[in-house]
């Protein structure tokens, strides 16, 4: 008897020490982010030194909001989320308050996000109430039975699941306001204005986030206002699940910023995440195949950010600048806007 | 002078044998076609011997259509239209006329292309008034700058071009009404209805086809009245290209039936082409590891049907049949509904 009970005593040891072990390895996984605010023209001329310190201050804010929520041991989705929101919050970016504006003097706002471990996903497309699209996009993947909301259909749905509203004004910004005027007027004097280089940050200004947490599990998330003046209930990649967003614990988690019609046809977030599965590309190699060399020869601009399941970290973009921001393994936090110097 | 002429005459006729015989070339490569009605649970038990015929014979006449489109030369993308307008106008099937019906016992049409030599595409989300939505994709494609428009937005668009309209109702049928009440029904008992496996069909229905030109051009299109008692705008994975929809010169074409919120999460039809180009496997292999182990594995029912650039094609479904066709590279046709016998 009482050998037996030593027995049972040493295996309650043993499955304490197992336990303990495992939460310890649990936690062991190394964590990385990163975040982007949009690619375009954007330069050292067209940036006031006010400006980028504006800038650099909200992507450290939201990036080290994310870290802090891994640091801790919680989810790639939780803070991929996060950070999402600081970005949406803020007037400085495309996505959420700061929105651009249709056609119309509206906003129309989409969002996506991908749970890697789970490959679940929640989309919103061509929203005007909701007031974190973001967190809208979260409660489709969690709450529904579906992927894609769209429209009033969406925003039924998220007041039924007591998501904050707003009206519409809430995203109005004047300076938005301004380069809808200017669209507007250079694409009443020419259709094809939107196709000319010089135009093309009409199309930019979303932004992401994708992190790996200590459990190995990444996830993906991408908020934006879409296109200036957008007509005819257009979407664009950012809702798209493996266009804008793409998450996969087998391979990487990415959000992408850019002419979303080029990142559409040419699923640009899964197809990177193809090339590191199928290929044995390096996350870097791929990331930097796709945007660099199979965007740049369709002429389709932008930038994407991405992560894989070891932490390694890419954010290649073939426009002057993207904001971004990324946390190592290590920790570090690095701000950019600009090209890296070579 | 008259060596001169000479010279000039065999130049003429060499550039008038070298023109022969590059028209003979672009006319000589293989031909290749199939398309899909739906897939689920259709068997000998659930269909009348008058019912089946009545399938087939639709069946066939979309894909001879489409197959004398290929056969006289014309392009793949035309083809791929011809045949899903014969299908959105017959009743048996979900897309146009004979779309389900929404929650709202109204009719959300959704449809997308793609040309595998341009890689360009479009596609119409959640629309009400236009006769054919596939249509309606491809002048989007081939007339916007965008991709993708949904709701009013893309019948808008559809008007100023001119495109043909209709009254919601043109789209309903008693049979689909019927379905939607019991639907209701059951789902007004239990909100998870739709999960459980008697209710798949609900989700299925959707129209599509593939095919490959005398030119070595690949397209695909798919057309959907989506999900019976579909609610808050949901969109599934035939407007969504990579997801529903694709197609690639380098690769393969392919369009998607099924539970689509799976179709998106595993971006099939992108999927598929990129083990072709990434892996090296056949259309065959890899369309019957996307279909019957990825997406069993992840409980996700429905089918593909795929042609690649040398005229192979699959038609792998999952589920107990899948409404199709095919017409080889040898001109045989061949229309089936259920699984292949081993």
């Amino acid at each position: 008897m009482q050998q037996d009970k030593m027995i049972r005593h040493s295996l309650s040891l043993a499955t304490l020490f197992g336990a303990l072990f495992l939460q310890s390895y649990a936690y062991a996984g190394p964590i990385a982010m990163a975040i982007h605010g949009g690619a375009g023209t954007i330069s050292k001329a067209n940036l006031s030194p006010e400006q980028e310190q504006a800038y650099r201050e909200k992507l450290e804010e939201a990036i080290s909001a994310g870290y802090a929520h891994l640091k801790q041991g919680g989810s790639s989705v939780d803070a991929v989320i996060k950070a999402i929101q600081i970005l949406e919050d803020s007037p400085l970016f495309n996505a959420g308050r700061g929105a651009v504006y249709t056609w119309d003097e509206t906003h129309e706002l989409d969002a996506s996000i991908m749970d890697g471990r789970t490959l679940n996903a929640g989309a919103v497309a061509g929203v005007k109430t909701i007031k974190s699209p973001i967190e809208a996009a979260r409660t489709v993947m969690d709450k529904s039975v579906h992927v894609m909301l769209s429209g009033e259909g969406a925003e039924t749905f998220a007041k039924e699941q007591g998501l904050e509203t707003v009206d519409n004004h809430y995203f109005d910004t004047d300076f938005r306001l301004e380069a809808l005027k200017k669209a507007k007027a250079k694409l009443e004097r020419d259709k094809t204005a939107w196709e000319r280089p010089e135009n093309l940050d009409y199309k930019f200004g979303t932004v992401g986030a994708v992190a790996l947490d200590r459990q190995g599990n990444l996830a993906a998330g991408t908020s934006t206002g879409g296109m200036t003046a957008k007509r005819y209930g257009r979407i664009g990649d950012s809702p798209i699940i493996g266009a804008g967003t793409y998450a996969n614990n087998a391979s990487c988690a990415v959000s992408a910023t850019g002419h979303g019609e080029y990142f559409i046809r040419y699923h640009v977030a899964a197809d990177i995440c193809a090339r590191v599965a199928y290929q044995g590309l390096s996350l870097q190699d791929a990331a930097n195949k796709v945007v660099k060399e199979v965007l740049v020869d369709a002429d389709g601009s932008g930038g994407v950010i991405a992560v894989d399941n070891k932490g390694n970290i890419a954010t290649p973009f073939n426009t002057q600048g993207m904001y971004r921001a990324t946390v190592d393994t290590d920790g570090n936090i690095t701000v950019a806007i600009y090209q890296p110097k070579e």
